[in-house]
């Protein structure tokens, strides 16, 4: 079943100790689009600068239907980021907005009856247009960030009530509750709307707060670390393209949820292992499933 | 089987952001004899000032064979901390090591032939005086801490020969080995002798490294953190009164140090729930086997 995904299609510098890559394919719709591998299928809604190479379009377009990224004049998203030593704080250094600044998501007609919908972390007041013009999606999961919690919590509210799985890191479920323990925040989250919650705890995994369980994926341990940018977008692509592929509503039990943790988990590991989405074009169904396998054997005692 | 636990049997005074308390139970053997639950034999090795009251030995007494703690002149170590608000970090305020200065292990000669030894963070040429003297244990298990892999890193190499498993946190692996990547740094570990490593990662859980398998072990996710103190020691507790009580050896597979990975963790999680041993005292069989049912439905997908 196909999943619609609004994000940035955008352009990244990245600079870690070892490399600095100048303008790389980036953003959270493009790490998703690729992500999901096919399995939606998936249609991005995005917007482009005229300065957008169109090998990267093509890039994501071999990997979901693009017919939903404009491209108009202007700059694309431009940001700017430098990983400290242990390659996983980071500062940002620069975040140009450019045409992003007046993205007004328009979702194509023949697209508005897609049953998946992943709201990547943008305004929330766009979050809310988009889900406006959707036609009764079997599930929506959104993503969202400090600056929205600590700017918008009344728009964000609004549309937490219309949403099936939140994605917050552990700061971003304490900000937006209140709660310094993560069960407690878990709980009001899910009494604010959303009835799963996954909070992303980068190299530490993931948990997922459902309706009766919770499930802690470990992240898996990678021999080298190149470039963890987009790996939460990608954790999001798989985990999506996998309750998308298995035709998991919002009805499903915590069972069908806590399957695709392992899918979104899998799929965000390839992606710290090269720059921009290189490490997940790399990956193969034969590494995928090997790294599944290790998975499991990672979680069951 | 018998385990000998030799660390510090000391006082904390520890300030939380809710609440101060002076010279509470405290050290590292103290938490692990109360932690083991009887699983051992626990036989507890360690000095204290004259000083220490009478109740507090008591306390221990009730859970392990305190013949091996000597009572000598002069205070007992101090450790005193204060936690920020998030309970995890803490900035140590002062370390008075008193009559531990002195410390020079004696091990009762009857307690020589114990199967399991758990050599707690102490002096490594201590650690290895202990284990002289042990007559072939089934199991010898280490803690260590940066000032040791800094300040002593050749006695602490030579006796990791001598050591089947190795708990240490993310940091202290990395310090040790000069790897930044887990995979590698547990590695490089196991090169130097202990076939298993554990790294412990406090409110993310622990990892084993084992033989041929990784086992991640999420921590259980707590209402409510009192005051942190004591969890890891109270882990290894755990771990190895599981291990001593299913009678695992070293030539064991690694399934059998994947089960005592998950008596460790409900172990710990019961500690920060409380000051001191408080936490621990309060977990009955009941709550016991409540939180390992709730960690395995945590664990498998």
């Amino acid at each position: 079943m196909s999943i619609v995904v609004v994000g940035s299609v955008a352009y990244d510098t990245v600079e870690t100790p070892r490399e600095r890559r100048e303008r790389q394919l980036g953003g959270s719709a493009s790490f998703f689009a690729v992500a999901a591998r096919g399995r939606g299928p998936v249609r991005c809604v995005g917007v482009v600068g005229d300065d957008f190479r169109a090998e990267d379009l093509d890039l994501i377009g071999r990997h979901a239907d693009i017919a939903g990224i404009a491209r108009v004049p202007g700059r694309s998203f431009h940001w700017s980021g430098r990983y400290h030593a242990d390659l996983i704080e980071r500062d940002t250094l620069a975040t140009e907005l450019g045409v992003f600044a007046d993205f007004r998501p328009e979702i194509p007609a023949a697209w508005r009856d897609s049953e998946y919908l992943f709201l990547a972390n943008i305004h929330p007041a766009l979050q809310a247009g988009v889900l406006d013009l959707m036609r009764g999606p079997r599930l929506v999961a959104l993503d969202t960030m400090n600056l929205w919690i600590e700017t918008t919590p009344d728009l964000l509210r609004a549309i937490l009530r219309r949403v099936d799985v939140l994605l917050v890191n552990e700061g971003e479920a304490r900000l937006l509750t209140g709660e310094r323990s993560l069960a407690r925040a878990a709980a009001a989250i899910a009494a604010m709307g959303p009835a799963r919650v996954i909070v992303k705890k980068g190299e530490h995994g993931a948990l997922l707060f459902g309706r009766e369980s919770v499930l802690a994926v470990p992240a898996l341990i990678l021999d080298d670390v190149v470039d963890p940018t987009g790996a939460g977008d990608c954790f999001a692509g798989g985990f999506m393209g996998s309750l998308a592929q298995a035709g998991v509503g919002r009805e499903a039990p915590d069972a069908a949820f806590r399957q695709a943790m392992l899918d979104g988990t899998v799929t965000a590991s390839f992606c710290p292992e090269g720059f921009s989405v290189e490490g997940l074009l790399r990956a193969d169904d034969a590494a995928y499933a090997r790294r599944l396998a290790t998975l499991r054997t990672m979680m069951c005692p």
